[in-house]
């Protein structure tokens, strides 16, 4: 007897090369686990199963891996995009008005965004990362996380644009620590759900000195290091002003350059430098939604993955993408990259989808748990409903459009079925681990909050938004 | 008394020069007709109404409009992206094959994935266009349509790529007079919802003759002119070729730069051209998703803005798009013209939803019914439920991050209601003129026949997706 069998579905198992996908295809789930993967009338002699998921006229594939998000940001969704500074006068302002409260609610809403979209990986990257952990936790996804660890005041958005960033000390071993102690109290917790990485928040945001014992702790703990690189040209004009060089050469004297790093961004990384990164073993996470909004520009992917690299897909954040969804990073990966080179041909819809589930996994090094179907693989799984009349048809000969189509047309919420790690956690597309309107709820009542007390230190910071609002555009 | 009454939403008007927003707002329709629009409290006082909607947290704003699609099409979703040639190779092998009625199934089909992402006008331009138009009647949209001119061979795809396309004057002439009939059928039926214009298919797809003849019936009939213009550099090689000149140049000669003209994509077309065609008062239908995906390129829709045009938004065809919705649109337009220009400024939210309503409306001619609540519109209107996980939270102070989130966050699924007319189309998003389900099943039967059918040429034609199947990727 097997816990769960999803029959009848064409499964896109994401192994082999391509998409690998068997048509009136099978999973078999024990626990966990994934027990098996097949033709339904091979699986339905092997097994006897609890609970029978019929998925005929839809697709079953692995879980998608958001690679990167900022779930603690989520209440600024709608307030910083079509603006220049994103980070100092975007949200910059109202950064200091949060409290922990609030990102945690915040983060909550994000997480069911996620999921309602068929996200079940979601590599978390900031502050207060335990509370947020507790969200997964309770939620039932799965996330590797990380401590956001930098050495900035408070007040960054009070700077000067292009303002040497001043270092506190201080503030950066205690961001180490709560990183140290997210590790040693939540790496494998939730059945292995929860793990945990080390978080710097970007080359200029701390000192070399604090980026080298992260790396030895990173050693120490035998874990990944996530690490915003080039993320933009802020970001490389006080590289150059601190140490007379960019990002990446500076990084790779220092021995970051290596597969314990997940890059992320690379938005202003030139081509030599994307390669460079991908020789070296690092991978790369590329949030195309995001930084279309909030530089206008396409990270070097193609380049980097040209280069032999491992690239990931990210959401993230909502103040600027603005959108934790991982269908619309598929799409924007695609298109976005067409129009760079000026080709149709380039990035194709299967290669996306490789970068959302099994490349990705990967990237941030949980190859072996998750991104495919396969046996021994834990299950998460997802089944979309394919009968949506922007799915439809449904074409097997001469040439199946079910990929294609879940890359250039799915929205996220023809995903009816959510399981992870063995629990189903949506059905019929609600999520059956939280209440969602108490979490939609409480994330407004947060947001009216924060958006009070920041709203004076935001009308002051001159963004393009705030202006907008004065001449009743919005 | 009347007949419905729309209270307590985030009431998006598109009057003014932005987004026109009243908090609280109300609007109200009796007939086809909006009677008023106003602050709820105002209008609960003057109005009793047969039927009330609350739409309290919801978003409330006129119906989207699709200024340019092929509804014929559909059936082709997901067969011809992230391939060369796409209109000779990647869908032409199948077009000899199609049969009416598989036409008007996948075209019903793709009309309801439009309502359903809150599309209620629909600019639809191919054969056999009086069916078509049945299931606009039936399915209760607005529509603008035209009936597809060319003297194209029924076998393009046979054609070696750069061949100059031989003419067919008899074809034209036949194609000529269905669009006449249109015109003199259907105009003006279904309350005025059906509206007929002309719709040669491209500079390069049929004679200048003919071209000539048809821009005299228009003046006749006052009517305007849906013409690709520079859709590709298949089109101005084509030109080149037989004309010694590109496609802006040689419409300018013959007249056709005018405000009857609205002039589809522009992909080719340089700055100078888009200028130009500003100028002479044309308007532009601007595809970003599907052009994104069948020829990696932006149209120069920033610079045919700056040059004093109107332009609107249309989603084009399902396969290279794959999708025909118009939310897809707005974040596409957004982000690939900020990409294009390196500027996270440009192409804010609000701009973008302008096009995709009111400015949509002045560049198809129907400013005067549609795209704006005002009183004595047309009811078009759409109700958008923003509690959904990736609308929240709602923001009003110190900005207001609705028309934001409805442009980058939104996938179409949150709209609720949909009113064409005066008349509730989708409630609950079920909608109420057609049984979906068997729309669906009979798409899906038709494209099953008609695969099996055009296969073979299909997989002779040589077209990357042939490739990728036989690789085993899709």
């Amino acid at each position: 007897m097997t816990d769960i069998l999803i029959k009848n579905g064409f499964v896109i198992t994401m192994e082999g090369s391509g998409a690998g996908v068997i048509e009136k295809g099978a999973v078999a789930v024990k626990g966990s686990v994934i027990e098996d993967v097949g033709p339904t009338d091979e699986l339905e002699k092997k097994y006897r199963a609890h609970r029978v998921f019929d998925a005929e006229g839809k697709a079953v594939m692995p879980g998608l891996i958001d690679a990167h998000i900022h779930t603690s940001l989520a209440l600024l969704r709608g307030i910083a995009q079509d603006t220049n500074n994103w980070l100092q006068k975007g949200i910059g302002p109202f950064k200091p008005h949060f409290t922990k409260d609030e990102i945690v609610k915040g983060s909550m809403m994000n997480i069911l965004e996620g999921i309602k979209a068929g996200t079940t990986t979601f590599c978390d990257y900031d502050n207060p990362m335990t509370e947020i952990a507790e969200n997964y936790l309770r939620i039932g996804a799965r996330a590797r996380i990380a401590s956001m660890i930098n050495e900035l005041p408070p007040d960054l958005h009070k700077l000067e644009i292009g303002e040497l960033y001043p270092f506190d000390a201080s503030c950066g071993e205690n961001m180490l620590m709560e990183n140290i102690k997210l590790i040693e109290e939540w790496h494998g917790r939730g059945n292995g759900r929860i793990t945990c990485v080390f978080g710097p928040q970007g080359p200029d945001m701390l000192s070399r000195e604090l980026l080298l014992e992260i790396k030895h702790l990173a050693e120490k703990y035998d874990t990944k290091i996530y690490l915003h690189v080039a993320q933009g040209d802020r970001e490389i004009d006080q590289m150059i002003k601190r140490y007379g060089k960019r990002s990446v050469e500076f990084l790779d004297e220092i021995g970051y350059l290596n597969e314990r790093l997940v890059a992320i961004h690379l938005t202003e990384a030139t081509k030599e430098e994307a390669q460079l990164m991908a020789k070296r073993g690092a991978s790369m996470v590329h949030c195309p939604g995001s930084i279309g909004i909030i530089d206008g520009l396409v990270p070097p992917v193609l380049e980097f993955l040209d280069a032999g690299g491992t690239a990931a897909l990210g959401s993230d954040q909502a103040p600027g993408n603005n959108c934790s969804n991982m269908f619309n990073e598929m799409k924007f990966a695609a298109i976005l990259n067409k129009v760079k080179m000026g080709d149709p041909t380039v990035m194709p819809a299967w290669k996306v989808m490789r970068m959302a589930t099994i490349e990705g996994a990967k990237a941030i090094g949980l190859e072996n748990e998750i991104g495919s179907l396969r046996p021994g693989k834990k299950a998460d799984i997802i089944i979309v409903n394919m009968s949506e009349p922007g799915l439809c048809p449904v074409i097997t000969r001469p040439v199946r459009n079910i990929v294609p189509n879940l890359v250039y047309s799915a929205r996220g919420h023809e995903v009816e079925t959510v399981i992870i790690d063995g629990n189903i956690v949506m059905e019929n597309r609600k999520v059956l681990t939280v209440n969602e309107k108490e979490v939609i709820y409480r994330a407004q009542k947060a947001a009216e909050g924060l958006a009070l007390r920041a709203g004076e230190d935001f009308v002051n910071s001159g963004t393009k938004t705030v202006e907008m609002m004065e001449k009743g555009y919005l």
